[in-house]
């Protein structure tokens, strides 16, 4: 190996390049890039937007000076790649400065072009006034156009976490904003039900939330984009934000016959290696494979890029690494909440036939008689049969990535819900519990599968059948605050041992409270008593999370 | 299963007592409790005397009435067991209150007695002004003599997490604190250099700090408490607490001829069941055994108590349920800083002969650009051939916890450090790094057991031989601030690969930065280089707490 090309110099690109030159001292190591900069911080640019990161200059971590004295590494700024001769193994560049082109031989090359955001064909998109948000000059114009127009309304369209977190950002500047989204929710990777609880703090941060709601067109008048929305309703922005998902960038994969995946990233096998065996791609231009399903998975995060383009560059030099599939894991922060997940959802285990069970946990972030602690809502989802664990999710304002971490981990390793009951974590007031939310998780779950508890569902109590009986074991100071469940009789649960007569023995009782622990306990004392019952998971905090319309 | 006792109300106790009754209906549960409250939050006492926890109520989690109400156990509190009669299955009880004693009959009992903060035989500890916390009225006695007796001055003995807390919470009321430790470092279940990160910000925040220093007499006097030192000195007080450790309650066991283990606590089966097959004994009374070495092991932490006494309730109704062996997951926070560890450390692996390589890395807690990141510094311990996890420890002011949860699930799952280079971990700017601490300690690591980086220790870099060469690779700033190593040449990494001529062919050069990062990027040139050279782990900022002395 005498000279590596490697196309990109944001998180894959750079990190090969660094890894590169770690490992070998001789090898002439060029790198492209058509944009201003190398090695920024992407996932910086919405809190530059809302001044949370104070210092523009924070978001560049190296330059082509720093990446020189350091890798010597020669990069090319605003020189662009146009096309991959493999027969020749070299590549066509375009200095995009001067407008001359030249050709580039390269003994192995490394991909990392990235992912463009999607561009609709929507009428009027290239209005001024509408954005997306890639690299810096996308921010730099985005802060101008605030800067020098002052709307007072903005729009985002899509509720990825990019479309989140610009959301948040234009709120924290004071600016009215108008969030859409087609689909019924925003975070793609959460279940409906954990999304609500998102679309709760949008809503509750002044956010004018719609859901089911597309896009149609851009008209740019006087007043502003005017935009028509494909629910008939029409809407005045002063800013739009296009924000409704990224795509590979595999032009010049497709150009040279690259092999395409069938979800339109760059096809790779584990080494990273396209079907050129001289030919590596990593990052968000590439299909990587779920941990789980083996199924092929776009993962566009940051993490992943980094760890591939290291491992690419070990490859390139002789190793023989792998990248060990992928997981989603993933996290956003909206206002003051964390929604975060791992793994598989239920739509996917759905689509994807794979049975499974889920219970739902929401206990406190820290001990509860320690300031600060909030709920932690955790969503698990795991093996019927073995309780091995295929994913989860959570939501809350403190301690959803430590949940989430663990859980990763948890679900890379193979361990079931039977080993979270184990889990031995740390506790002091100020960090946890003595029985973690994992723990508890784990010990409902276990219950589950070992036949100690039976569970429902929202959809269940939604309609219960003629046979089964609702109960509510919440006080009554708790049921007139947030209302309960339809036809629900009221025995608070410290009362229920006393008043079990007043229970029909002929019907199956669907037990509830606010979060799940005390209808666990009801429902342990029914059965013990002879009744039949079942347990609404979550209790009615997820009752409402399941069945919020927004 | 008719009748289940059991001794001590607290963490193992109610948690035993709590999951009985859901296990069964018909049993007769009797609780009994020494003290005044069942079900209060110990480890909350230290922050309600710093008044963090402002209201005392908070700590108790239950009263016998509400535990009556939902758990139908007749608790009884100022009841003390003073014998247990294996023969008869019954135990003797005093009524603190009445002083009547009289026997209660058992089918089976569980002990949960909890440990004793351990009282030396030190001449005057008896005086007033001198306490122990273990429970509520020891806490209510402190806060009384603050308030009443307003000493500007207290002495802690003991840096266990209790004296830490409790050195913490006296500084906040505003108070001189000095805090004696007869070893050379607080926190015992990290290493020295660990231990001396927390020594740092114990004395920053004004405490008088002494190490290899014991208590050896307390005397009352008109001016306060006189304290003579171990190394002669004398000190003058208005309030001693001592907190030099708890040790098991073992007299009831031992007087039922019980097998008690070599360590001292009662010894137990994986199901929790003493030497006599109808009585089970959890939480800090009892001996676990080691995750990993297999050998006994006292864990007075909560998170056990509390699991144990849901696995002995369970093993009482018939199940065949097993605590898992320990780790010792723990954790303490000491004014603005976090330390926590898990699994084994150093001394340990040492005194086990178990071999074991260790590295450090200082990264942010997250993403560096993002306001408020804070770097956590981390050892990670683990096998020299197959790379096992073995332990890790971790100081720094955000996201400890965090890491050391993943790790101690980690270790159970029987991980290695290959295995962390592909962590899948959440990152959003705010939460981690698309490179988070555990990924970089997994790549450094296993560059280090694949040969890909040699590194060296403080001892080394203190003494190198004559064949060695110190190179510093920071920049001559940070050295102005820092200081450096006796004898090093000063060559910034970013100028390294113009100025190899400077360095001598014929030595093996001991590398060197402020973490350890341009360090293997410097170490990698230099040996690509056919230089022969080490990377000192963790560089001069692990160097510096290696070698601080408090
Ligand atoms: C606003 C925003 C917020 C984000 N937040 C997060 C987050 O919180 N967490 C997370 O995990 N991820 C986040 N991401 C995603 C993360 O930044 C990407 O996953 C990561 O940067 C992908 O790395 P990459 O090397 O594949 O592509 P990129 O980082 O996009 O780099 C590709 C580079 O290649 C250049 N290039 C493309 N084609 C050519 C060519 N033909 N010739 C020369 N140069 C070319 C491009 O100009 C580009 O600079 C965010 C992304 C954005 C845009
Ligand atoms: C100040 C303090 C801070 C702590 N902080 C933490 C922390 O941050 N994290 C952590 O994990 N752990 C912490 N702990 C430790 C934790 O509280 C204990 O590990 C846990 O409470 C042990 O539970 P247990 O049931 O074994 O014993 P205990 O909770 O001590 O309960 C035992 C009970 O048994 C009663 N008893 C004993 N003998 C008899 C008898 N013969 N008859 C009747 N009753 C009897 C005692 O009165 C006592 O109330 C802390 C402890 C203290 C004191
Ligand atoms: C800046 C950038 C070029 C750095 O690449 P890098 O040098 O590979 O990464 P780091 O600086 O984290 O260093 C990692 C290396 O240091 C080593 N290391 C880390 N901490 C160490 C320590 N304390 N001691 C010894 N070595 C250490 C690691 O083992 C790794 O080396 P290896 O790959 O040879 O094993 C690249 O991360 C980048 O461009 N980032 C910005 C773009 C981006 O990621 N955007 C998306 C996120 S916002
Ligand atoms: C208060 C105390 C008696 C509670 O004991 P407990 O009822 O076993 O514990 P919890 O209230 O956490 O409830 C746990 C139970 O609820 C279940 N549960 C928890 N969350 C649930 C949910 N959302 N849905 C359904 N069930 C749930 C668990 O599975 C477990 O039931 P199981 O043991 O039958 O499987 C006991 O923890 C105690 O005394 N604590 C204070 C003392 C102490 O621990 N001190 C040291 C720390 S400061």
């Amino acid at each position: 190996m005498k000279k590596l090309v490697i196309i990109g110099g944001v998180a894959g690109g750079a990190s090969a390049a660094a890894r590169a030159r770690r490992l070998n001292e001789e090898a002439q190591i060029v790198l492209f890039e058509r944009g201003e900069y190398i090695s920024f911080a992407n996932c910086g640019l919405p809190y530059h937007v809302s001044g949370e990161i104070a210092d523009r200059d924070a978001l560049v971590l190296q330059t082509p000076q720093s990446f020189k004295a350091r890798f010597n590494v020669d990069v090319r700024l605003h020189n662009e790649v146009l096309a991959i001769d493999r027969q020749q193994r070299c590549v066509r560049v375009k200095n995009r400065v001067t407008g001359e082109t030249y050709e580039e031989s390269f003994d192995a090359l490394i991909l990392s072009p990235g992912a463009a955001p999607v561009r609709p064909p929507i009428p009027g998109l290239e209005s001024p006034g509408v954005f997306s948000l890639r690299n810096l000059p996308d921010m730099d114009r985005i802060i101008a156009a605030l800067d020098q127009n002052k709307p007072t309304h903005a729009t985002v369209v899509g509720g990825g976490f990019i479309g989140l977190e610009m959301m948040e950002a234009l709120r924290e500047r004071g600016i009215a904003v108008s969030l859409l989204e087609l689909s019924d929710q925003v975070m793609a990777p959460v279940d409906l039900e954990m999304a609500n609880m998102v679309h709760e703090t949008i809503v509750g941060h002044g956010v004018d939330l719609r859901l089911n709601c597309g896009l149609q067109s851009v008209e740019n008048t006087e007043q502003g984009l005017q935009l028509s929305l494909s629910n008939g309703d029409t809407l005045t922005t002063g800013m739009l934000i296009s924000a409704i998902g990224v795509k590979p960038e595999i032009q010049l994969a497709v150009d040279a016959g690259l092999a395409i995946g069938e979800l339109g990233g760059i096809q790779v096998d584990p080494q990273m290696r396209t079907s050129d065996p001289a030919i590596f791609a990593v990052g968000d231009a590439v299909e990587e494979v779920d941990l789980i399903t083996g199924e092929p998975m776009l993962i566009p995060l940051a993490g992943p890029a980094n760890r591939q383009g290291r491992i690419a560059a070990n490859n390139v030099f002789g190793a023989n690494d792998s990248y060990n599939r992928t997981q989603g894991t993933a996290i956003c922060r909206v206002f003051d909440l964390a929604v975060a997940s791992t793994g598989l959802n239920e739509k996917r285990l759905q689509r994807a036939k794979i049975p499974f069970e889920k219970v739902y946990v929401h206990a406190a972030s820290h001990a509860s008689y320690f300031p600060g602690a909030h709920p932690v809502s955790l969503k698990l989802l795991f093996a019927p049969d073995s309780g091995k664990l295929l994913g989860a999710q959570a939501v809350g304002r403190d301690g959803v990535d430590k949940r989430i971490d663990v859980l990763a981990v948890a679900i890379r390793a193979g361990l079931t819900v039977f080993d979270m009951q184990d889990m031995e974590l740390t506790y002091a007031p100020p960090f946890g519990s003595a029985k973690d939310v994992l723990n508890q998780a784990g010990f409902l779950a276990s219950n589950l599968l070992k036949g100690d508890v039976r569970l429902c569902h929202s959809e269940q109590v939604a309609n219960p059948t003629a046979d089964q009986l609702l109960l509510d074991v919440r006080n009554p100071g708790e049921l007139s605050k947030t209302g309960t469940l339809e036809g629900a009789i009221n025995i608070p649960v410290d009362q229920l041992r006393d008043r079990l007569d007043e229970l029909p023995r002929d019907k199956e009782i669907l037990v509830f409270c606010q979060v799940g622990l005390r209808g666990h306990v009801a429902y342990r004392m029914l059965v013990n008593h002879g009744f039949s019952a079942q347990n609404l998971t979550g209790g009615y905090k997820t009752y409402l999370a399941a069945t919020a319309r927004f």
